[in-house]
């Protein structure tokens, strides 16, 4: 079999409905960079007309130039009685120069007159003129039906219009939605089968996770003829959650030999769905088929002895072809190769390089301790230096002492002072800041502006904070991710401890060296 | 349709080999009594083989008299060349004194021949004998075909005849396994009515989430012709885990009208969730269907509109149904009547009341500042307390002064005073701890454990940190969300500063208020 499967992904639209989820503006582009590096195929970018957020985020990606991935926003039909051409819903569509949009309309015949108290006919002009009007712009138009399951099962025939009044028009792609996510495998199946017997094409399929079953869904969907799939990065969004893209994805193009144009990346699947967890600020979900850090971990014992012997055995696909490494036994291989890709910017390495092993070690008894360095490039590449010999310290610390108090009456205020050794010579700084993180930061530049001016381009983007093992409470590791910029580069640096101003420390640290290290004294790179 | 299935439950057996699960023997006898309760049919309880603990749970289960759960343990068939009444698997197993007993055999001849090392036909005998052996002691004998699937698509002939081995020897139920969870849905229906058509009966399956699946394999598997399903509760287990009864149970009884005994306490299965994530020391899942914190959550002001008004046209199954409840998310879409049913638990309040107004203002003034109230409740019902006049402040601060430093030789540290007014007199803590949240919480308790000894009972859980508005770098407003648990419930609150220190004092005080508040001085509530 090999048939194509369009990847349609909603993390920036529909995921952000999700509990807990909340991405910045650059948080947005930067997630849209990463799929369109994946071979996604469509990335909705979000609703332009709900805030100026959403609207800004289609101006900047424009000037982006995404490799392959199409950009679209999303709306509604036009409103009952009015028509296409003034509607503010297709305009804001349309004024988010898009090369597609998409397009929501009613299906289930009690939402069109309890919801958005119309009749069923009108909802059908709705879908026609809204549609048709997009097509003339010259835009690629998916038609997302909503609630198309419940609707189905409510009044089949009137679902079936609303297919065909989208297919009439011309979208591009009928994406079934299964809004409320109550349907079933099996109902899946069926309803397709149906739809394609009687001539229905070009159908798609949305599926939320609220019966456990939206992966299950999506696949039953392509299997029956669906040619497109829309889901999220680690399946977050609404409730329990979309159709998750990355369980969706290889399980389609590696282990059912459909194609996609995401098939010859899925070894960059496990790093996009822990770039995603990172940038919302959430512990992904270990146990995540093929990306979770459990997926390919074994527990000790005869097993073992097995996996080294014929991992086929024991495991359902190698790891590797998901960017995932097996746990517990040393992956030798899916190891090194990743890291002697990673040291390639310091020259050519291999396997049996001592070098290489030295920095495996480490980052295993790193990784072993909290330290993740997916999203913290900037530590990562001090610690190549480290085991390449190559690495120059800033500075070390002698000591910091940050005092942070309040009272009734006046604001919380932090004061600082530090002492450095910067080769010998002793320098210091003092800092007054709100908190500790800018007090350390204020008290370090003070100390190092003197040596070393070039550290005045660095700017602190952004800080988060995650705590490792929850159930200890306060006393718990938490690691600190820093992102740094210098207006023309971003980079990433990781701490990890007890205390959240020492984490905070040595990302701050890190960040400062590595910027010295590269960005600067070897402007080559 | 009204064909009955057995519910098999692994939790404490191949659950156990979870990353991070570990229940000790109370912890075990605890939750075999709520499976019992919650109409399991099945619960295997450990390996009596492997350690004394195991062996234990089976002294201890048989004096606590479940009401209809049977009791399994678990072993493997004779070992190769022996005698079943002679093998210790096959003694420990009696000696488990259960009225059920699991035996596991090899389907896949690869294992047969490369992992226990025996010919194809002394496997069958294996099983043969080790069956009918466990026959003729009087159990009830349930056949695990481990890799069954694998060993299908391997040797499809060999696989059936091992099924016709258990099936002749007598066993109860044969239960195909995918071990190693690489099956998906559409072919464990075809291989389940291949076999029905066959004439194969008593098929049993148990599945392992590998590919995001298990949940959909096990109902396509009662659909083909299955009686009998295995899985753990919040599909915890092995690598990406078992499958997830939670999910299966009000799959096959509430929405496919399967019969089963676990049907009449479907109320119950939130509770059970909850109950053994506790026991785990794991935070559940809040996105996992039915029973996730978020299962049944609302985001969007329009839609909580139609929810109120017409619940099914929003909601796939009633939550109350599994014993959750409709969580109503407030965000910058909420409308009216999302707070209205915030505050239903204060009474009845309509649109044009004051007060409701009131608190949209203090809502709207406070998610513009950065606060944000969908994860924290427990802030959110402060604020309800404030608008209404039925709130008690615990203490007020006078002052708190911390101070954090670090040297080059010494770990970093903390330590902090504290004086607060509680009514009208002056309480004073003071602690030590590696960071200033630590320092925090163990200075306001140190202050309030003598006038408040209720407190003890309260651990923070969780602690999350993030950056506003990161543009501004390290002076960047903070957004602190503390989960807290007094073992029973949980419940979050939410603090906004520059400093993170002022931010986390501000979620630490409204988390202990709103303890003291509801839980405590309301126990009507």
């Amino acid at each position: 079999m090999n048939r194509k499967v369009e990847i349609f992904d909603t993390t920036l639209r529909d995921g952000m409905q999700g509990l807990e989820i909340n991405y910045s503006l650059e948080d947005k582009l930067e997630i849209a960079s990463k799929l369109d590096d994946l071979g996604i195929d469509y990335i909705e970018g979000g609703f332009p007309l709900s805030n100026d957020k959403e609207a800004e985020f289609f101006r900047k990606i424009r000037s982006m130039n995404l490799r392959h991935a199409r950009v679209a926003s999303f709306g509604s039909t036009r409103k009952a009685g009015g028509s296409a051409e003034s509607d503010g819903h297709i305009r804001a569509l349309l004024d988010a120069e898009t090369s597609t949009v998409v397009v929501v309309g009613k299906t289930w015949t009690e939402h069109v007159t309890r919801v958005i108290g119309t009749n069923l006919e009108e909802n059908l002009r709705m879908i026609d003129d809204s549609i048709s009007f997009l097509k003339k712009q010259g835009r690629v138009v998916i038609f997302d039906l909503e609630h198309f399951f419940d609707g189905w099962k409510g009044n089949a025939e009137y679902a079936r219009k609303v297919l065909s009044a989208g297919m009439n028009a011309g979208a591009d792609v009928m994406v079934l939605c299964d809004t409320n996510g109550g349907t079933l495998p099996h109902e899946v199946s069926e309803i397709y089968s149906t739809l394609k017997s009687e001539g229905y094409q070009r159908l798609g399929g949305h599926f939320h996770n609220d019966c456990g079953t939206a992966v299950a869904n999506s696949l039953a969907a392509v299997n029956a003829g669906a040619m497109h799939i829309q889901g999220t990065v680690n399946g977050w969004g609404e409730r329990c959650g979309n159709a998750n893209l990355c369980e969706i994805m290889p399980n389609l193009t590696l282990k059912m030999d459909y194609e996609a144009n995401c098939k010859p990346n899925m070894p960059h699947l496990t790093g996009l769905s822990r770039f995603v967890a990172e940038k919302a600020n959430i512990i992904p979900d270990k146990r995540q088929a093929f990306v979770g850090v459990a997926a390919f971990s074994h527990k000790a014992g005869q097993h073992a002895d097995v996996i080294l012997k014929a991992p086929h055995l024991m495991e359902h696909l190698d790891g590797k072809l998901v960017g995932n490494s097996r746990q517990v036994l040393l992956s030798e291989l899916a190891g090194k190769s990743t890291i002697i890709e990673k040291m390639r910017k310091y020259g050519d390495f291999g396997k049996n390089d001592e070098v290489v092993q030295v920095l495996i070690d480490e980052l295993k008894s790193r990784e072993n301790f909290g330290y993740e360095y997916e999203a913290a490039e900037g530590s990562f590449d001090l610690l190549m230096r480290k085991a390449l010999g190559i690495y120059t310290p800033l500075v070390s610390l002698k000591n910091y002492h940050l005092e942070s108090y309040k009272t009734a009456t006046a604001q919380s205020n932090t004061v600082g002072r530090m002492f450095l050794d910067d080769s010998g010579t002793e320098v210091m700084g003092a800092a007054v800041g709100v908190g500790p993180v800018e007090t350390l930061d204020g008290a370090l530049r003070n100390a190092l502006y003197p040596h070393y001016p070039d550290l005045k381009k660095i700017k602190l983007i952004d800080y988060r904070v995650r705590v490792l093992n929850p159930e200890s409470a306060s006393a718990a590791k938490v690691r600190v991710f820093i992102t740094s910029s210098d207006g023309e580069h971003d980079w990433g640096t990781v701490g990890v401890n007890e205390n959240i101003v020492e984490a905070s420390w040595e990302a701050l640290l890190d960040s400062f060296e590595y910027y010295l290290n590269n960005l600067n004294r070897e402007p080559g790179e």
